[in-house]
């Protein structure tokens, strides 16, 4: 298909990361090609106008607008899909793999809704997919769960797979910035999108967590099965009393395996100040991996950006290259288009610990009847915060030991109901940190 | 050389690690089988006595001190050393190269010292050597640096690659144990040998910044040209004086690029308390690595144990038998047999800021006396802390701004010859956030 050690690539999209990707194949060609002993080149550039190509410098012979021609040309090893969306960018891949073209993809709400099907046809044409630029941006986490940790039974995982929403919570924890605020100024720092509802609401994250959790468990894990929060309705309130108790506020990717399957979650989420996701700040990613052998792992970088997730795309290009990758994905059974679908935690069953935060009229025994709600469910408390407020309705918070969420709901309905109760109670997860278990 | 999918290992050394790895292949089998796709089992344990093996449930049949037995049995695909050292090692190493048989190993101070003959013999019988339990125990840091970044031209890494030191720093600086305190408690809970001079003097530390550093800059590190600084000179004094300003020490194994060069070390240094590496406490290790792609990454996991190394092993086992270590350690230019001998920065044109500590009698003028030697060798002075002693002989404790490391020896030199210093200076670098540089 090549000249020995030759390797075409079929770019398809040229804005941010298509841009870094096709600087890094040219800029960097000869460093490339030193350092892995093979050569990549960039054949075409294929997207809706040249502008931006044009502005990086591609030199505009590469520029190639028919789909059908790119495909058609053997020297092409790769395509490249980094357009993003689901319609166009599956119709490509798709495309791609018909022809017998390696693909390589940033495009992680792609691989989470189509993942099974794409990886299938992937298989039945003898070709492969790579997409670690869609997880985690620079950090080779899919490298990671697929070959590094391969000896483990993944136990638990938890990220900050979400750069946007990373930023808007340590603006808040750190400057005490509204939600509003936050996010405003994200905005303007180029962090988050014009409109940031794939990430704020936490459906970016649930994707990664949809690709991720599928590999590291082993288990197909089913998008529409994730329950899901975002960031976008917290109130600064509860950051800062969490802060006040020791808690740092992340939105978290969880994946945790128990005896009656799967817990997985994407939602906000207190972990202690000395937590190393605690530390992980602004547009930063991070994934805790629990291994049965290895105990806790931690694999940090940016996660989004023109360069880092380039870093992403060109070394999947070249482990595409050298076989690297068609060696892991036709033969381990971690691909989710071989495995079978998760066996999943009922919500209710799920054992946490929990801050809760009650608005309540300030009458005497109202902790009394709140308190007894809660133990007459089974929920212990471990801390109480009311701060003396000459105000009507005041808040009170609490946390509490590990609970049944089942528990929990009822106990909140029962609160939410009384008298004095004047809005909706909070709650959000205490995540510990994870025993590690060791072989 | 075996059955479809069936993979014979020889276990060379049942201790620790040997252990571990033992467990994982018998206790895990199946799972291992289910995940991978190939079968792996234990054929062979090769080792001083049989105790140890007995020990874990190993049964006798697998027990065999014939080497030459293993090595000449077809089903055998890799051997696994796991006794360390050198002599015993090497010789078991290249016997089994030559037999034909690849390598698992997790010994550092071999590969260190004798990588490159090694792999060059690997290569001339076309098998590999896979050493990622070597470095960073759990942390499959060198497939990060073998495949996860490979598109990256990394610019500088920081390790902390020792958890003995991590853990014995961590208690000096959380507990304020003196060096002997800390040793002596690591010790008792098994986290430092009874001779514990390989990790406490730097050299493990060493071995690993020999092996990763190679791997990383694509140049090859020779064991001998790094300086070393271990902890085990350290005054409790010095890393509280630190901790008041900001900073924590840390055993570190850096690597820069430089316009002139590789600038290499192992030493106690100081980070900031907001630096990631700041936060890696205990046993744990982590490696930053920084690239021109991808910015800042970090690596997080236990660097020692039984079943955290064993998860390498057993991953980097499986990483041969799938042919991934092949396809990367053939083609890629990165294996110190293939590489040009480093060209390191000579120590003294090392840029860096210092923390620096004068015992001086408390005599007037004798600050100043200090402050114009630094000045007139170009260094100046960030920060200044004396405190009030009823003592004769007093410490001062300066940092500095950037400095060359020359400049730094002279003045020091001029300092300890002043009539009023009673020892000799204490330098430790101050190592400032790397600067991320994006393509």
């Amino acid at each position: 298909m090549e000249e020995k050690g030759q390797y075409g690539v079929a770019l398809v999209g040229c804005g941010i990361v298509g841009g870094g990707t096709a600087r890094i194949l040219t800029q960097d060609k000869t460093f490339l090609q030193e350092r892995t002993g093979i050569s990549l080149y960039l054949k075409y550039v294929t997207s809706r106008n040249y502008t931006n190509a044009r502005s990086i410098g591609i030199p505009e012979d590469l520029y190639e607008q028919d789909y059908d021609k790119v495909l058609s040309d053997p020297d092409v090893f790769v395509v490249v899909e980094l357009i993003g969306g689901l319609t166009d960018a599956k119709r490509i891949i798709i495309a791609a793999l018909e022809a017998g073209k390696h693909v390589v993809t940033a495009n992680k709400a792609l691989m989470a809704h189509y993942g099974p099907e794409l990886f299938a046809l992937a298989r039945k044409k003898n070709v492969t997919i790579g997409f670690e630029a869609s997880c985690g941006g620079g950090i080779p986490i899919v490298k990671v769960i697929t070959d590094g940790l391969l000896a483990n039974k993944i136990e638990a995982m938890y990220g900050i797979v979400n750069g946007t929403c990373n930023h808007i919570l340590t603006e808040m924890t750190e400057k005490g910035e509204s939600y509003q605020q936050a996010l405003k100024s994200a905005q303007e720092a180029g962090l988050a999108e014009a409109d940031p509802t794939l990430d704020v609401t936490g459906m970016d994250s649930v994707h990664k967590l949809t690709i991720l959790g599928s590999l590291a468990f082993g288990e197909r894990v089913d998008l529409d099965s994730i329950p899901v929060t975002g960031i976008d309705t917290l109130d600064l309130y509860d950051i800062e009393s969490g802060k006040e108790l020791g808690y740092i506020m992340k939105l978290l990717a969880i994946g945790q395996k128990t005896d009656k399957g799967l817990a997985l979650s994407v939602a906000p989420a207190f972990v202690h100040t000395v937590h190393p996701l605690a530390r992980i700040s602004g547009a930063f990613n991070a994934v805790s991996i629990y291994g049965h052998a290895v105990g806790h792992t931690m694999y940090m970088g940016r996660g989004a950006g023109s360069s880092p997730t380039a870093s992403a795309v060109v070394s999947d290009i070249i482990a595409t290259a050298l076989g690297i990758t068609s060696k892991a994905f036709e033969t381990l059974n971690l691909w989710p288009d071989r495995t079978q679908k998760a066996r999943q935690l009922a919500p209710e069953d799920l054992i946490s610990r929990y801050y809760l935060r009650f608005m309540v009229k300030d009458r005497p025994g109202t902790v009394a009847r709140i308190s007894s709600i809660l133990s007459s469910n089974g929920i212990s408390i471990t801390s109480l915060l009311q701060k003396e407020e000459a105000k009507d309705n005041i808040p009170l918070v609490m946390t509490t030991h590990e609970a049944r969420a089942g528990a929990v709901t009822q106990a909140l309905k029962e609160i939410e109901n009384l008298e004095e109760t004047v809005s909706a109670p909070i709650f959000i997860r205490i995540i510990e940190e994870h025993p590690e278990s060791f072989l």
